[in-house]
């Protein structure tokens, strides 16, 4: 951490500064310029935390230099990447994996048959909500228990993975039951309760990032997973909010390359939730890809139009192949390969 | 609910749109112009809600005419303002309320002393964080029970109405034992589960605006605890997150008449989580209570100093009593009386 | 335009609303709901714009219905998209244009020889600053006249169309001696003044989405420019402004599918400026030609340590060959044909 | 400025960065903490801007230290604040200033009669527009040449010192005839080669928070003024964008107190623009000037609902001294007094 002093900051304020950082355990460095004198605090990241120096006397502002994260940091493997194996299914690495499926679980018929449908077209997981969470508190809240049950029998038709959100703890044990990868929603990006105990269950996480969450914050967020000794944890770049009022969100395909830079776990993109739209849900796919993304989650229905939720922005079951097979090519530009069984 | 049409839909398309919006026992209404045709979709709420016609075939785009909130809107009581009566204090209307007390309960000395100094120079509830949601996993992340516990002493010293964060809805139960108003943090503003239970509780709610929600997304949680039956519900507007790196957050003073506007709810400003400096907090406070600001929930410690948590933000117990005559009187200047037992 | 009145406004004041629709030659329709009344105000786009009725007595809010831009619209062509043609190399439709050179001319060594290599390497036209738009007014401001001039003798050297860049409307004629296509900066997007200056010349213009910019706002500004008869008209996204600080802009590429729907002109992208640094020029080329980008501009130099100006952002000459060749294939991934003679 | 170094990075790659720092005439100052090296490049100013090390092997970030700014910074008087007399109307320091007058000049009679009504109300100044940037090239674009004259006529009538526009360098000489300040307008905040005209003029200027500026910006923007000279700047926060869609812009009146913090230029707010209605207006006025604001700016016309520009948002003249009075409490609760003549 380097704290700049104000320009007029006297020598005591210095010494005052100086001594506040020796007394957590940390070492201070003194750099004096023309204009003002900065002060390193070297040490412990944790020491380093507690100094809280910003609105002492004489102190103009504080410079973090170490990253907040450790786990997520790509320091963590020396650059090596996780590579995660779900369900004999690789995510990660040269690994690009596409996981498709509806919105909401709505009826045994558009469950099944929509994990058909994605398992023969390419799709590594099969994702479906059983909760959902929603703006309004009028709107359809997920079928629950019983959503959880098809989705267990999706998963045994098809074979396929299955990826679905929690939002309550205290529904954790019945999701650990048909869940291999639970999914924390933008929303409850900073539920750090949420987070704490599925790091404890040891599941697989998919945390979204927040839609207005700084990509360091995601990172935080990854790192209560990690920290309960849970290693299997996938972000999710999903649209971030911005002045602009032409789409939904801003698909923000910076935070994929440079997520990578940051940090070994794996990083997906989510084009539906951004775009709103069908319509974009293709170009912003290849564009994901393209970048680099490590994989897809794809909303698709067999009859969007009569969808529950969110129909206007999913794929159509006949169109899926189709899709799965452009994607895959951009997926191959960036060096990955789709990751089948 | 006006949905416009492309400027090239075929009548066949208008007719789908009429027949989809007839279909969910809404009625259609044609206006038909030079370039594009208009169709309005009329009847209840949550009959329009269902239609999702984003992205159906001949349709550009969807306006949405009613607000999606009910009991959360001023139309609900023609115009009257809510006014909250908790343990004796009132807030809303012509009232005005100080909220001070330290960001986190440290010990029973700084938490009974300084209960007792914002007693002294007239605020009306004494706030302390027993459950602080924190970004990083490695932060202080408060005392828990332990916390509650000496919130209580404080409570029974001082006889001021206690506002705590409640993080996890298990632990609801221990925090309503000392809670007057159960406050839902920025980061949780969204968390339906923990807003739906506290509506159940019955116990008086402050919902702080997530920092990228809109006004509309904050009513929308404030309806999910005013639907379950309880109507004690204040709105905090706290920062939002924008584009601006010279200050945390940039505190959206204009959501104070806009949400009086709106809403019959009590509108409250938090200006110290939005500064993070001690020196903004006073003009901030001042230009709130200007604003109309039906309240103020402020950040006050002994030794800001040496606090745990957020200290370069909280004011000091020794200069609390000229602030507090100061707010008193910017307030007064919208109209309103300081709210005392 | 439709006039959305409060729950409770009066009959005169629907009656007042309705006249002031009709004084101004526009048709009023009413569709009475049950909670609220929306009137219609159907007729020309600008007798329709004059009316002004936010804040009339009655009005709840007014939602526009058309759009304002009609040149650039898509419907003025009936979906023909157009395809320009600029010195024998064509942008638009299935042509991909790669735009590369210097952010600054430097000297006349740097600039021809960038000429030549990004030439050789498959790019269709050469850019180069001359006037520079700094944030700080002690910052190098470009070599002016002199930089036009070498850009001149790189342009006899090579055969490459020049694009540049115009500030001032009084350096007009001096710039049109030697640029093919003249770029407005993204912080002069909504410099009217030279808008229309440039439309008036007849020269291509290359404008540049401001950094806060909406799509409709990009559209307008080139609205500017069409009105005066000049339909030359290349956009350009390079990165807007949000909440996040992990890069210097977030490139917005949700912009490309979306403003290949609103309109018809040729729409680029520059990964440069967005990124601020090499290593992510690459993955994002890769993610805009992949999302259908008409083309890409961005910054080359012999010795990118060396420059002037923004040089952390510059690829190398040395790495240009291979770096087209990769945006190439992405390219034809979205269906088109790097543009070249 | 502080050169971060990655964990990996390599003494020669250390020993480069050194080199390069004193290759520009400043020091290097190195820290080594356990985890990473930061290195200070201590020196002049512009020494150090040259330096360019983003993106330099070894290297993670770099945090500048100095503030860009030099004559608009708060050091240079060392606390004192500028205080304008212009006209004889004093703003800055304790004098607190009422600019008022229409969005645009139309006829005689309402710039006259707006003038003699504003004067007569205590305000100090009279704003006009006669060259207006319009977001579309179909709106009217002001009076021009014609408006000047009719604010002279004003001026003369009343001897209030006038506020106006300028757009187009060109027009530079025919403004300066009447304008006693020249506004520059958020959309060309950015306009260095206007900013650099009026530098030269000598004229008063006041300048507009372009609506996505940081703070940061906006100095650098009257540092193009100062720099030429001229030492009378007015700053103006008119609201910037957000994601924030239930107003116009959202008024950021932190810019208030962090402003003063920063330079000692006065500092003014424009809540007429920010809101777009007129019933936002005195709320965001008195928020204003108790946040310590060194002026407004509004707008006022005889008859809002004819205006032909921006009438919702106009204050009628009628209305206008009960507000002044308002405003005039608000700022003596901030310590300021009403600058009269």
């Amino acid at each position: 951490m380097m704290i700049v002093m104000k320009a007029g900051a006297t020598q005591e304020q210095v010494d005052a500064v100086v001594r506040r950082v020796e007394s957590v355990g940390a070492r201070a460095h003194l750099s004096r310029g023309e204009e003002v004198t900065v002060i390193g605090a070297l040490g412990d990241r944790e020491h380093v935390a507690r100094l809280g120096l910003e609105g002492h006397p004489g102190v103009d502002h504080v410079v973090p230099i170490l990253k907040p994260y450790k786990l997520a940091s790509s320091q963590l493997r020396h650059g090596e990447r996780t590579v995660l194996d779900i369900g004999g299914r690789r995510i990660g690495g040269d690994a690009f994996a596409l996981i498709a499926g509806p919105c909401t679980v709505e009826t045994r018929d558009q469950t099944v048959a929509t994990a058909r449908s994605v398992r023969d077209a390419g799709a590594s997981f099969f994702r479906g909500g059983a909760y959902k969470p929603r703006t309004s508190p009028y709107s359809f809240q997920g079928l629950g228990q019983e959503g959880l049950r098809l989705l267990a029998e999706a998963k045994a038709e098809t074979g396929l993975p299955v990826v679905t959100e929690l939002m309550d703890p205290r529904d954790l044990e019945s999701v650990l039951e048909v869940a291999d990868v639970i999914q924390v929603g933008a929303r409850n990006m900073q539920n750090y309760t949420l987070l704490s105990e599925i790091g404890r269950s040891g599941c697989p996480a998919l945390i979204k990032r927040g839609f207005s969450s700084t990509l360091e914050e995601l990172l935080m967020a990854a790192e209560y997973v990690l920290k309960e000794g849970n290693e299997s944890v996938l972000l999710c770049e999903r649209g971030i909010r911005t002045f602009e009022t032409a789409y939904r969100y801003t698909l923000d395909l910076m935070a994929v390359p440079v997520l990578k830079q940051l940090t070994h776990l794996p990083v997906i993109v989510d084009p539906s939730h951004a775009a709103g739209r069908r319509d974009l849900v293709t170009p912003l796919s290849l564009a994901a890809a393209a970048a680099g993304a490590d994989g897809i989650i794809v909303e698709v229905h067999p009859q969007p139009d009569e969808a529950i939720c969110d129909g206007p922005q999913a794929l159509a079951t006949d169109d899926f192949a189709a899709y799965a097979d452009q994607v895959h090519r951009a997926a191959e530009l960036a060096g990955k390969e789709l990751s089948r069984v």
